[in-house]
């Protein structure tokens, strides 16, 4: 039996404000979770309708399917539902290639753009404080697990970039010059900005290198490319030196 | 006034058998609609709560906020929702690259999917019968306008691949040689496989050439990157060689 309260609690996490009260977010589904179990992340509580876990007797709770769709986000409710503790913020170390996201609202592109770091061996996203947040149970979701190997923190980016002065800042902007024709260094910051209105003036002016994506046969009709899907992009170009023997 | 029948019919369309029975699909989004109105696209009809556009008087309908609610199926509507109608499929005319879709079931995936083809110039989209329809809501609102200029078609993929079988064939597969080191031809299909399958059994049979985007660090944990983001590695490979000057 889940209890009333507990559905109410968990049901609170879809919320931001109550995120952050509690400490607390979701994760569903079998494989997320037991990532998430071989992570740093503490368990709180665990309910599933038949998967087995390694996880201590008390945390663990057997329900039906029916109790599983009162407390799971998910259309289609996938087996397992974990409550995890939302660690503690630690100061960021800039090392190597760091991806900074100026104001990303949608949890699907935040979720992606996780994975994405995780595959191309990202350690830092940082994001602005106006980013979505990270344990938004649908950033969660599409990240896959990768929110367990990628560090996503929010600090002021001003703040950050002008610290780090010395390493450079190169932003994804549609006047910037020819991605494919560029040379990348080992240590950068990675600007990728707002859905609608790309990165923001004020870091726009710290950028020291403006790149961009061009497009095939240059016709003008065509949107920009999903903030997600750029992001594979310069990632990949960034990374490619590394895949070829010299 | 928007009509109980066109508020029953606009909302049937959110089901293909629906779709196909009336021959109709909704776009939603005074950006988007624009671009349907200037393709090839026949509008049937056209809500507003204020956008103007130059339609026929007979097909426009002034609307206010709680009426466009009524038929949209966005959390947020967007000002404008509009009923096109679905053309004949053509036979699809194989030229350069074409992106061949085995499986693919998320809107969302394929709506960027469509949008990737268009950035990269690419033609003609050809899917599986069992990948998601390119007229679901969801996917036209991932695609942005794209669906306009990409040719999206349904067909037996084993017959295609086996009618042009001087063209070669490219899969990502997990275990293909490393797409960094790989050279591309002008002329080629491009398989993508299934979000939690790869490609069926039956395609990986008639695969040329199977490659792979290495993972950085080569850790074992992570998932596979997600089938849009994939994509936009692997058609960003295939075209840098246009984008660099000899």
């Amino acid at each position: 039996m889940v209890s009333k309260n507990q559905i109410k609690l968990i049901k609170s996490l879809s919320q931001k404000k109550f995120r952050n009260k509690h400490e607390l977010f979701v994760v569903e589904g079998v494989k997320s979770i037991r990532e998430f179990l071989k992570s740093s992340f503490s368990l709180v509580s665990l309910f599933t309708t038949g998967a087995s876990f390694e996880v201590p007797k008390e945390l663990f709770q057997n329900i039906n399917e029916r109790e599983l769709g009162k407390i799971s986000f998910l259309t289609t409710p996938q087996q397992a539902l974990a409550v995890f503790q939302i660690p503690e913020e630690e100061m960021v170390e800039i090392e190597g290639l760091t991806i900074i996201l100026d104001g990303i609202r949608d949890p699907g592109n935040l979720g992606t753009i996780i994975r994405l770091c995780d595959w191309f061996g990202i350690k830092n996203l940082v994001c602005s404080r106006d980013t979505v947040d990270c344990y938004n149970p649908k950033v969660v979701q599409a990240s896959m697990g990768s929110l367990t190997r990628v560090k996503v923190s929010y600090t002021d980016l001003k703040e950050l970039l002008m610290k780090n002065d010395k390493i450079p800042v190169y932003g994804a902007m549609l006047d910037g010059e020819n991605l494919y024709e560029s040379t990348f260094p080992e240590t950068a910051f990675i600007v990728m900005g707002n859905e609608a209105n790309g990165v923001s003036k004020e870091i726009e002016g710290l950028l020291t290198n403006r790149i961009n994506i061009p497009q095939f046969g240059k016709r003008q009709e065509t949107e920009s490319l999903n903030v997600a899907t750029a992001t594979a992009v310069i990632l990949s170009e960034f990374r490619r030196g590394h895949f070829i023997e010299k």
